[in-house]
């Protein structure tokens, strides 16, 4: 049950809503985000939820019987839209492409890849500064240092920033420098770092688990935005089968229910969902036509001699042409009026 | 290695082929379909194929190395068309709608359905009557007198028949009245079963197995030809993950690795991809965007009353809506030139 | 509801009995085996099967809500104990084990691989002289002429047979060489095969599919129990996933649910279940300390040269060693009481 | 490849090493741990490592071509044994039991459980303080208070802790209360805890990843070696799949790889590998005989009361039970000299 609580309501109405949720049964917790202040009641017991409707103080009332509540479209039914922005928007009809390295390797290459994406108008780029590493020999990115670098020319060419964060003591330092906070699939259920992530004011895309169920990806958004923060997309990016020719068996599945059971934004990452350069068109394209609100793709001047994932990454001339394909998708869906 | 004969070749000229190829220990399998005669080789030894290649009676010679060799791209690198006739083609630029029921359950529902396919212009009818079911207590279908009915109306409206066959027997019986036999998911490794349909001249659409990998997929294909039948499409219809939100995980990878790997059409199956009715126009049209050569869909005039698969099954109305969907998808993938 | 029959019902006693079941809506399946008469009755009307269990004619009455019936432990709780003569016995308190190789390749092999039995004094040889390989170019068995060739020396010698059969058209030819029928994972919801395998008083040792859930399996063998044939063992032979260390998953916790749900012998197949040789032994006594009735294992003189499956199979010191530890390890778990 | 330096290496003698190994192109890393010092070189240039093992201030040198270098059993063939004081050991030989409530719940509750286990003589006590739960709404453990409460109760009866450690922070304050740090399966590959317990002197139990390879697995354990700390155990707990008759899918394939390719103890978790109370006797024994150094089990006065995983959790009955039937499986293992 999500309780809507008018913004000034006093401690008096406070205390009497939470009497009548204990008298029933129901154990209660504050929220309060940018955007609103809600209590999520928890409990068993059927009762009339006019009596609580009716309260002063209490602006609306909604049963969820979901084990997600805040990030359920049961309540919400309006998609949210992610503002970051300069006019850059995703959701609710907002539609963008995130597009760069895996990883942040040096100062030419942040150049090089912002002109790409400035010569294709695209607003958001990605990549690694904090890299998440099977083996702890491997290459583990630039760090905060990375960060500055690449933050200094983003923000000189009107580019906003999506990168990873790994660990609750990095949100800090990379608060002023990022757009968007990336949670990877295997922080998907650190709920440390989601909590956290819920206390500050900046959007938060959270990629499903390796082997994530969506309901798992739902309940790990919806630790953020019960922490405070509202501000979240949903991301796709290829599920573990026992299928060898590729990389990660993308979930198109995933696009439409996701969509219909939450309000968020939904981002779909072809380059890991399916991990092989030459396809990774055709991935996009369906996750596009299928309701995606943003596609994020690894992008590299020259894949071959990147740090990381090189074999899942397209090159400029690739990249130019997805992203004019993905434009015609999208106009074709929003003209269809789906 | 695949030889292609010249289709005069003399009996001496074979010995002489046959010899050679033995004298590099290579096993071979004398392959003959409707529209060539072909050697398989197996073998591990490196020779010169051009001497292979100019001996007389040879028209063509190509390595191999995967598993599967007829159904590859890398000998036969044009795509194969399927033609029913009567102008229904599918496949090397042919694009189809298959709909009907699960189930064929009537003679009402035949005429419905026909007349349903009739409005929207679609040519091929899908439906069964022999089920496979989990349960020996569930419905199994009508038979051979429910295809022979479904026939005679059919025939008469210019409508062409898929239906799926379950064991040898019942191969030459169905014969004369079916379009394109169905191999199901279950049977996708009942090689008895493939090498039947290798010996018949009609077309066959071979579903992946619940778990079957892509190779095995084509290898299963590869039964087909190398008993002599070309005429073979693949179907993608979902694969069994640990995901509880949905029936099947829809593989949208298969799509464009399938194309790539094999000369033979990509159909997709969204009603068993996804198993849920609301969400099967998202992955139809994203099986076309990323390059489905036809769609097999499972319509009926009352899906709550249906005999099965009712869950997944659209009515009249969502069927209408979608196939124009699909063909407006299809019109833009082409004129992209992808 | 299974409702036992009396063997000496009369026809009217049995029309009263489908009369009150069509009064309540029960759909009807008769099902007559070695043992005896059984009427399935499937509805959702609730009654007082009391009404029924004092009819005359009636042995006994049972609700098993499953999906599976005739299967299912709630109607039967002894064990089935399947016997194939000579004192030789699976399940209900007698294990066994099988050995012998992936595919019956000469005489040579034959008679080495009954001296290696007879040395240890194992009862049953298994063997394949139909193959189902992904291949079409790969091996395919010595059919049915080396069935006889192995008959010949395996009754000289008092060794039981079990051995794969593909197709119905196999059954009958086969029917006096072999003791039990095997049904191969691809094979395993192959319902014609099923069909017919209930048809006849041979038993029948039922491979979990590929990727087969365990109702499924039991579904598979309510259809050979209710054709008729009740002696019938599951196997569980590991599952598809996506560990790539080894071949299959295999699935111990099949184990013991397998003997809950149902009275039926399971064996294990711990060479499949692995497929790394040296790992075989590991996965044998754990599917006996869990509960199997049975083991089935690969065995050849010479693994390294034998025609399939060699990676898994175990040599004669090998399979000697094995042997000891697995009747240790059942004699231990007999000694607890489980 | 693993250089084992001598303790009293000179720095001139580390100099000329790292310089050697830097004219042939590989990278390295040094490593100091409770144990050793080392360092992981990482290269492809082939060359003769003679040239190095003569250096002086070397011990030893191997090659190790997995993508695990430290953990790996191709350099330390001798199982690693974890000595938590008092004579309770775990690994090469010593076998152990680790038991006790999903979470800790009150101070009644661990005197309770401290009981049973000295009435069982099992030393080591399991439980959770800090829990990752799907949900934000539900119990995420009595924390820091409860960890010290238990301490009080367990050290006064001689009784070892282990208990899930979530994130870097806690590591700290945790430390002086706990004898074995549990990593969680959703905190498989969450390196920078991983990392921060390579730094601390105290036992780590690594869970496998909830869809975790082994490779991953090992690679994870690698982290905290290649840290500083070298007293590691690998947990096998059941992995993700399609079944639905169960939890989760006990992988019994492990125990023996795992033991093949890493000199590391490794304990199961039946209680979550399968899911359900009354199947994980069958489980635990499973994992006993194929190799298990330790089983770790939940265990509650009154399941049905437990805050969490009542269903998969043991009575005191069943826990005596068990016990016994497990100390009888490793006694039977370790007569017959596996």
């Amino acid at each position: 049950m999500i309780i809507q609580l008018e913004s000034d309501i006093s401690e008096e109405q406070l205390s009497r809503l939470e009497e009548k949720l204990a008298s029933v049964q129901y154990k209660t917790n504050q929220v309060t985000t940018q955007n609103g202040r809600y209590i999520i009641g928890v409990g068993k017991q059927e009762f009339d939820i006019r009596s609580i409707g009716t309260m002063s103080g209490i602006r609306d009332i909604h049963r969820v019987s979901d084990a997600f509540k805040l990030v359920s479209r049961k309540w919400k039914v309006h998609e949210t839209q992610i503002d970051l922005g300069d006019d850059v928007c995703i959701g609710n009809g907002a539609f963008q492409i995130m597009a760069g390295p895996c990883s942040i390797e040096s100062e030419a290459q942040i150049e090089s890849t912002i002109q790409h994406l400035l010569d294709n108008n695209v607003r958001i780029m990605r990549g690694g500064v904090y890299k998440p590493r099977s083996s702890p020999y491997s290459f583990r990115g630039l760090g905060q240092e990375g960060l500055k670098l690449w933050y200094k020319h983003a923000r000189a060419n009107g580019i906003k920033i999506i990168t990873e964060v790994m660990m609750v003591d990095q949100i800090e330092p990379m608060m002023d420098y990022v757009d968007i906070f990336q949670v990877g699939a295997r922080n998907s259920q650190n709920f440390n770092l989601l909590d956290a992530l819920g206390e500050v004011d900046k959007p938060v895309l959270l990629k499903r688990g390796i082997s994530g169920t969506l309901d798992e990806l739902l309940q790990a958004a919806e630790y953020i935005f019960s922490n405070g923060n509202e501000r979240i997309m949903l991301c796709e990016r290829g599920i573990r089968s026992y299928e060898k020719a590729y990389r990660n068996t993308f979930d198109i599945n995933a696009i439409p229910i996701l969509k219909a059971k939450s309000h968020l934004p939904v981002v779909v990452d072809p380059s890991h969902g399916i991990g092989v350069r030459r396809y990774v068109d055709a991935v996009a394209m369906a996750g596009v036509i299928a309701g995606a609100d943003a596609v994020i793709m690894e992008v590299h001047q020259c894949p071959e001699k990147a740090f990381s994932d090189g074999q899942q990454t397209l090159n400029y001339q690739e990249s130019a042409t997805l992203i004019d394909r993905l434009r015609q998708t999208r106009a074709l869906r929003e003209s269809m009026g789906v």
